[in-house]
C-alpha cells in the first residue's frame, strides 16, 4: 500500500538538497556584495537557486502527506522545510531588492553581513546534515550554539550600522533603502535561528 | 449531546459567506482607488465589511471548538478562516492608511494592483466554494494556479513601481508612504496565495 | 519514570513568573519615556528583564517536552508562553530602537501610548493569574474584553499620530524614526491581544 512512494525516497536527502541549495545561496551573495555588481548572470543564477530551492520544499511537503512513516515527527519536517526555504527565499529577496534600488555601490557593512550569513547558513548545514545520526547530537548542538552566537554578532551588527546610517547620512531616500537592507540581512540570521528552534525540538524528542 | 450546535450549521456556509467578503472587500477597493476619493461613506463601507468577516471568522473558530466532526481537518480549517479573514484585514489596513496618508489623488499603479487583487480575491472565491463537491478538484487547482499567476504578476509590478518611485519621486515623505502602500498591495496578493496552500493541503488529504 | 520533573513543578508558576516579567518591562518602558531619558542603567535593566523571561519561556518549552500530563493543550501552553515572551521581548526592542535612534526627547505621545501599554499588560496579568482557577472564568473574560478594548485604543492613537506626523514634521529622516517606534507601540497591544486569543481557546475548551 505503502509502495507508491519513489523507492530509496529519504526525507534526509531531501534536506541535504534543501541546504546545499541555502549554502550556495549565501556563498553567491557573499561574491555579489563583494563586487558591488549585480550583473543579470549573477541575479539569474539567485533566482535559479531560490526556485530549485522551492521545488525541494514542495516535494517534501508533497511527501510528508503521503508518508506515513517519517524519521521524526510530521511538524517538525514540515517546519524544518518550511525554515530552510525562507533561507533561500531571504537570500534572494535582499538581491532582488539591492536590484530595485539600485544599490550597486561595495558597501562595507553588508560585506560584514554576508560573512557572517555564510558562517550561519554552513553551521545550519551540519546541524541538518547531523540530523541522519542522531547520536551525535552534541555535534549538532554545538552547530546550533555558534547559529544562536552569529545572530547576536548579526543583532548588534545591525544597531551599530543603523545608529551610524541615521548618523551620518543625509539624503533620506538613501537611509530608506540602506535601512530595509541591513533589516533583511539581520533577518536571514533570525531564520537561521528560527532551524536551531526546529532541530532542538526533534533532538529533545529522540533523547 | 452535540445537538447544540444550531441546526443546520455548515462550516461551508460560512466559508462562503466570508469569502463573500473578500471578494465584495476588493471590489470596493478597485472603486475607491479608480476615483482616488475615499469619502466617508466608502471608509465606513469599507471597516463594516471587515468587521462582518470578522464576526464570521470568529464564528467558525467558535464552532471548531465544539463540534467533534468537521469536513476536513480541524486544523486547516482554523488556517482557511485565518488565511480569509486576513483578506479582507488587509483590503481595510492599505485603505485606512490611505486616509492617514491623505493620499486622495488617482494613482494609476495602485489603479492595477485593485485589478489583479480583485481577480485572485475572486479565484480565491471560486478555490474555496469548490471545497464543497471536492471531486471537482481540477477546477480548484485551476483556481489556485491562476492564485499563483496573479502574485508573481503582483511581485513583478511591486518591484517595477518601486524602481520607479525611488527614481522619479524626489519628496522622501512621499516615498515613505507610497512604499508602503504598493507594499501593502502586494500583501494582499500574498495572502490569496496563502489560501492556495491551505486549499492544496485540503485536496491531497481527500485525494 | 516521570518522576524526572522538578519536584513542585508547575506550569502556572512559570506562567505568572513571565507575565510579572512583561508586567516590570511595561512599567519600566512607562518611566523611561516619561523621563525621556535611557541611562545605561535602566537600559540595562531592561534587557535583564528580557533575558529573564527568555529563560522562563525556554524552561517551558523544555517542560512541556519532558511532561506528559498538562493543565491544558500542549499547544495551548507552547502559544501562551511565546506570546508572553513577545510582549517582553518587543518591549526590550522598542526601547534599543529608541537608543540606536537617539530618540531621547520626551515624546507627549510615546507617553500616552506607555500608560495603555501597562494597562493592557496589567490586565493580561489578571487574565494569565486567572487561569489556575479556571471556574472563575468570568474576572479572566472581562480582563480579555478590556485588552480588546485597549488594542482598539491603541489602533486609533497610531492612526492619529502618524497623520499628524506626516502633516507636521517637516525633517523626513525623523518621519522614518518616529513612525517605527509607533508603529512598535501599536504592536505591543496587539501581542497583548494574542494573549487573549490563546487564553480565550483555554477557556473554550475547559467549559
Amino acid at each position: 500500500m505503502f509502495n507508491f512512494l519513489p523507492k530509496g525516497f529519504n526525507f534526509f536527502d531531501l534536506f541535504d538538497k534543501q541546504v546545499d541549495y541555502a549554502v550556495e545561496a549565501a556563498k553567491c551573495f557573499k561574491e555579489l556584495v563583494a563586487k558591488g555588481n549585480i550583473d543579470d548572470a549573477s541575479l539569474k543564477k539567485i533566482e535559479d537557486i531560490e526556485h530549485q530551492g522551492d521545488e525541494v520544499a514542495h516535494d517534501i511537503f508533497l511527501h510528508l502527506n503521503q508518508t506515513f512513516i517519517t524519521p521524526f515527527d510530521r511538524e517538525d519536517i514540515h517546519a524544518l522545510a518550511k525554515e530552510l526555504d525562507n533561507i533561500t527565499d531571504m537570500i534572494n529577496t535582499i538581491v532582488s531588492r539591492l536590484v530595485i534600488y539600485k544599490l550597486t555601490a561595495v558597501d562595507k557593512n553588508l560585506i560584514e553581513f554576508a560573512v557572517v550569513i555564510e558562517e550561519s547558513v554552513s553551521a545550519v548545514s551540519c546541524a541538518v546534515k547531523g540530523l541522519r545520526q542522531m547520536k551525535h547530537s552534541q555535534s549538532i548542538m554545538n552547530s546550533c550554539v555558534e547559529i544562536n552566537r552569529l545572530e547576536n554578532v548579526g543583532d548588534a551588527m545591525r544597531d551599530k550600522v543603523l545608529a551610524e546610517l541615521f548618523e551620518t547620512e543625509k539624503n533620506p531616500i538613501t537611509v530608506i533603502k540602506l535601512k530595509e537592507i541591513y533589516q533583511d540581512a539581520e533577518t536571514i540570521l533570525d531564520v537561521c535561528e528560527d532551524v536551531t528552534h526546529v532541530v532542538g525540538a526533534i533532538l529533545l524528542k529522540q533523547a
